[in-house]
């Protein structure tokens, strides 16, 4: 049984409570938050203790922690669980400095503890099929991705304001999902985009709606699709073009009805938001971790994913701002030309 | 090129015109119907000729007859174009009484011409395709086959009291579908109906919505469910579960645009009715006769498979009168116990 | 809190104590089971106490107990929990016995003490849907209600043979599914069954595939497809032809991706049996107990809906067994003419 | 009853030439094409007369040609069937060069005569639909297109290279699409592209996949993936999301036959190609032609259309040679930084 200190009790935190419990293989022990009320009402709900991210860290009955707090914090907390020698999971992003997620990185290699970075839709049950079908073969040479990622209804001018922009903030999951499709970073970064959701977002200095190819080494594209509205619903679909085929992801339907009438047949709408349609990637995730704790294996996404995809975010920010392709050389962003 | 005389000149003569037209190896030469001026316009409109029913069969010059007239001159044509000599296509139903129709089948059979019988539904595309998968063997064994017919609206009352029921005008086409599918006539027939749709429907003496169960002797079953209406359009679905797989052949929508707003997904309705569904049908059907013609093979649809269909429906009318179960017994119906 | 006692630590029991768990307003605190060392596993799993039935009942601090023992014992225990005036949740079906069920409902009206009968289907989200929407009035008034609903593989012939028949076994959820959508028992109702998928099944007296159809007092009409095999899985679909529109329920899939190569478009199946299909389901089931508790409202599923069913099963095996039509007379069947 | 000169009796002049003949309110009565045999074995098929181009444009007996013969030829065979007053209906593209285009414009300008080009996509009943869809407001405002266009094969490289390349060769009907979509031409071009499906087409100094992002001055974005190669067919396919929600048009397939295994679920693939694909589209293209004739309304497709969507191709062979976005300025390609 592996015992379990989560950091952070918000709405994810919460997430990853419910999942630590239901693994059989889990145990949740601890949790803290700076909302002193919050973590001890998640620990109360799960028989856990509710006590300081400090004192997790430092007790060594504790085998793993779980970092759902603020993202500014994500990169010190990364460093000092896996300096005591803890098993970690951190949500994304490591952070929105691609200089201090290498630096995270420098930090935890010398721990000698590797890092689990929670993208959890690889997760997803649909996607995950999509990669081992690739990866089977089933498709020949994987050409061409392209991957619609919409959010239902744009976060409040105040968040966008903190949140590193649309590229850091929301594509850095469809970055991921490419690296990882794909095998690693792409060559080339091009970014356009737009704030024609809410010209609000736009004088906050952000986009709200883009479109950013990644040109891989060996002639390989992605293509993927932002929108902060699509007010049908999360939107979170992927299709590749393959050598001998095609593999679509579609969305996750709330249900499988379909009603016809004179106005049309009509279906339902996708899941909502991201606690809906990833809810059991989120489980999935969780039992990933602790599997390949317990197996004594590499974790399957590891901080050098979390830092590949930050530096495509820094890539497409820098892209989009300045109209030119950005390249990315040993890593870091280099604006071609 | 084959010389065509159409005997009628109304809705589906003019379909039946347009694919003798276009058809390389056939011509449209003269046109009868007891509207003479309907038999002008339509024979004008492809450079043939108006001329009686009797004067066509006359001609020698003319290869072949398409009958397309009313029900209850069906028989009397085939019987008097087939002893002319001449290729005969006729549209179903070969009449409304199965005596009839076996004595029309017992003279066709004295003057040694076949005659095809115009089952367009075998001929559409998707119909084909599962009918041909079946018999690729993709699916086993079909067992239990299910057969969704619904018209988008009721016709007049008027036209129900002429019309020899729903089992007779409407469900016939599932009939023989049913019969071609498993390749051959039932043992026994069940059928269940309301006149739920119209009352008025009810009053006339027949019914609007049904379900027949058709139960082969080796044990395979086939259900058929009927309704006159069905206001999003025209419903023309099959699906069959074999021993290895299940076929379905879906409707064919208007096109393929979905809508997702917040009122869900919405895509389009089916074909409105019979025209626009079956529009290949009714074209890939002329080129199946002359296609057999000129091959000098037999036709793909029979005046026997005429005849079994009005004989399912003759039982069919029985059951839902009696409430009993109809067993065919040497191709004619009995009640049972 | 309600404390929760589990009679049946089978499959199913195993099923229901994770419901019981993950709700937060139920508690799991004992679990029986005839095989001793199934109940004390699944006890210690939850921090419950492996006991007897007998004790369970008799234990007044318990205020709920579920029953999931084999069927023989169902009616039995109802009466035990009702007469102990705990809150009974029991699996379907009541009993094989028509009679047997009715005499459990008459010990259950004189405790006062109302039963729930674990009907889980209707607490399937993509069903619920289609209730939800018929009676919102979204497709006017129903009249023709088809239900697929086949198993993926028979089980053994040793089971088929104490089954009770798959008009009991299997197609009694379907004549729920039908009783609830339609509002009540049918007034009439006509089976044809066959042993065609396995010859072992008709030599041990039962069918593996039919089709019944039930006839509603006003002149609507279920119709029922039932199959004991269905090679790529769970079978379950509903469809709804109403006055003003068509409502559809289809399977739930395994994924939501599609490959497209030569060989065609290929998404998932069906989930795979009920235990994957009806997962949430059953969380809902449970919810929906406890809810109902809580609030002192009637249970969704009544023991009449039970007690329905079953006489529509009865009806259904002496329909198919003598070729004639079935009534339901005072909830009784009755062979018609 | 329109006279119509057809110039070219190619592939895709025998698709015009039974379109011609379909119509009631058109009459094919001259063929044209560099292989006389060619134009007298399609002129016979029709009862029509093969003659020269040249004879043809100054036949005043016919009202209206149709230009279907190789691209180079174009610009010339509208100068001069303009200048003779005919209505003319021609082939995209204008020309490969945008300068040679613009000229053309400004001759036909000269004569009076509006032209129509054949940018037959518009007339697929899939995008008219979402082209009305948008129009009535049914998504609120569009702002994030996305067009997906694979061809099933490449074409030999010896076709290739005098092609014009990829961008204006097959992505020409892509850009037209954007801009009927969008009303108009977009403010700043980028293309990317790769010869990833066969390195002979690198070598021909062309690209075989490629992505091309078109921005609009009011920030709307429109993003185009093309390949050379979909081994499953020809995939049309586009979609739109707007701010009241997202509109997609779907591939036409095969048939609508769905076969369930153990394998999964397999559907048809799409039309093979563009002659399955688009022939509703060209048929209603020519009747669009012949009813603005009629009607004396302006064309639904101008040469300012296929001005435009040269230009738009023009702009991304150079963005894509340069990795450089690409400004469109007073209709002219102009490299950006």
């Amino acid at each position: 049984m592996i015992k379990v200190g989560l950091l952070g009790a918000g709405r994810i935190g919460n997430v990853h409570a419910k999942s630590i419990a239901a693994n059989a293989d889990s145990q949740l022990v601890a949790v803290s938050d700076v909302n002193q009320a919050a973590a001890e009402k998640l620990a109360a709900a799960y028989g856990a203790q509710a006590r300081s991210s400090q004192d997790i860290i430092n007790d060594r009955s504790i085998d793993a922690v779980l970092i759902a707090t603020s993202t500014d914090t994500h990169a010190g907390l990364i460093e000092a669980a896996a300096a005591a020698g803890k098993a970690v999971l951190c949500e994304k992003p490591v952070d929105l400095s691609l200089e201090r997620a290498l630096a995270c990185q420098a930090a935890v290699a010398a721990s000698g503890k590797p890092v689990m970075i929670g993208f959890n839709r690889r997760f997803d049950p649909n996607f995950a099929a999509v990669k081992r079908a690739l990866d089977a073969g089933e498709i020949g040479k994987g050409e061409l991705l392209s991957i619609t990622s919409f959010d239902p209804a744009p976060p409040p001018v105040s968040y966008i304001q903190v949140s590193g922009g649309l590229f850091r903030d929301m594509a850095i999951h469809d970055f991921d999902m490419a690296c990882w499709i794909f095998g690693g970073a792409p060559e080339t970064v091009t970014a356009i985009g737009s704030s024609i959701v809410d010209p609000a977002i736009g004088e906050a200095g952000d986009v709200d709606t883009a479109v950013i190819t990644l040109h891989y080494a060996d002639g390989r594209i992605a293509v993927i699709k932002n929108s902060r509205r699509a007010v049908y619903g999360y939107d979170q679909r992927l299709e590749l073009l393959g050598s001998t085929g095609l593999l679509q992801a579609g969305n996750v339907l709330e249900n499988t009805v379909n009603k016809v009438t004179t106005a049309g047949a009509t279906s339902a709408k996708p899941e909502y938001f991201f606690l809906e349609r990833y809810m059991r990637a989120y489980e999935a995730e969780w039992r990933a971790f602790i599997d390949a704790i317990q197996a004594g294996t590499g974790y399957p996404v590891t901080l050098q994913d979390g830092v590949n995809a930050l530096a495509v975010a820094e890539a497409a920010t820098l892209s989009c701002k300045t109209g030119k392709t950005v390249r990315l050389k040993d890593g870091r962003p280099v604006l071609e030309g």
